[in-house]
């Protein structure tokens, strides 16, 4: 049996992820692909109570980055072992809102974690297996930010948070550019139309 | 200020490990040693959550190995990075049941995960920190388990949680055979007052 595709969906806050992935969705429908749909961190029970661990904020104690990266590891194990492979070898596709990427944008990029433990661990979980297709919705987080507020100015902590994004951002198009064959940057910024358009076009060329 | 000690109590199920933790705690109260006792997996809230994650049974989500292998090294990190490694800093000493040598005794050993996967992960975790001594009670599984019943003979179902067993004392004593200036054998076979006895003569080793 043909496998299934492997299509992840990227972006930092803003950048219209949850939009889009009703999109691709309603365009493997009307190919009739059967498919499954998941979000990391989370998709599997285990997976989600580690999102839980992971989103919770709490006072008894502060989470350090080291766990954070291992616990997104182990819903991500969990995930792909449990659920993303079966259904790929089964010949349904998968669509995953955000993967591997998020971890090398987020903590690698954000938090400035080291890359090498950060590719010594996903080495370790995925042994190289990765999508067929990232889509990166690609959006200044400063424009992004402003888009979804009515006021224009950021404040001293806003800002530093823009300081984070900036470096996801560049993270993100760094690894864009290194595996083009891999991942599709799609501008954010336009048109919600536009964007689902540019998205439309990404696909058949995948599908064709 | 001078440094902490952080030692580690290691075994497989019935060789004494809770009694002799007591042992270990009555003799640096003893030597007037400020010291704080942990367990792994857990010691702090973060890591008690994911404990129980680890503990408890469910009949949901069936753990794939590599996501149990993630979870305690989680768990690791957030104990060394925040309670382990600043005690000692400040001249506390450290009593831990269960440090890294279980994972590989269980993980590696008992399992069979791939050592270099493990070892991977680990060393991102802990950059080579290590405890200044290990006290491993070794005990024959079959005879551990045999003394802790009063019938003799194991079932099949037993016999195959035997060899899991015997695996990971095999790793147990192969890590110990490499590293005996770290980890210290103790026959966990023994009368309970003769294996403290012999853990007596360690700590005045090791406090002299």
């Amino acid at each position: 049996m043909k496998k299934g595709i492997f299509i992840t969906l990227e972006g930092t806050e803003g950048s219209g992820k949850s939009t889009q992935i009703q999109v691709i969705e309603q365009y493997l429908k009307d190919k009739g692909r059967k498919y499954l749909k998941v979000r990391e961190p989370g998709g599997t029970p285990i997976s989600e109570d580690i999102r839980h661990l992971l989103k919770t904020p709490r006072s008894d104690d502060n989470m350090c980055d080291t766990t954070e990266l291992l616990l997104m590891y182990a819903a991500r194990a969990q995930l792909v072992n449990t659920l993303i492979k079966p259904n790929l070898e089964n010949g349904v596709d998968v669509i995953c809102d955000r993967h591997d990427l998020s971890t090398i944008a987020y903590q690698g990029g954000g938090r400035g974690m080291d890359m090498q433990d950060i590719k010594a661990i996903s080495n370790v979980v995925l042994h190289g297996f990765k999508p067929d297709l990232t889509i990166l919705l690609d959006i200044d987080p400063i424009a992004g930010m402003q888009r979804a507020r009515t006021r224009g100015e950021l404040d001293r902590f806003e800002q530093a948070k823009m300081d984070f994004f900036i470096r996801v951002r560049n993270t993100y198009l760094e690894c864009a550019k290194a595996d083009p064959e891999h991942i599709a940057v799609v501008d954010g910024a336009m048109q919600k139309e536009d964007v689902s358009k540019k998205i439309f076009e990404i696909l058949d060329k995948l599908y064709d």
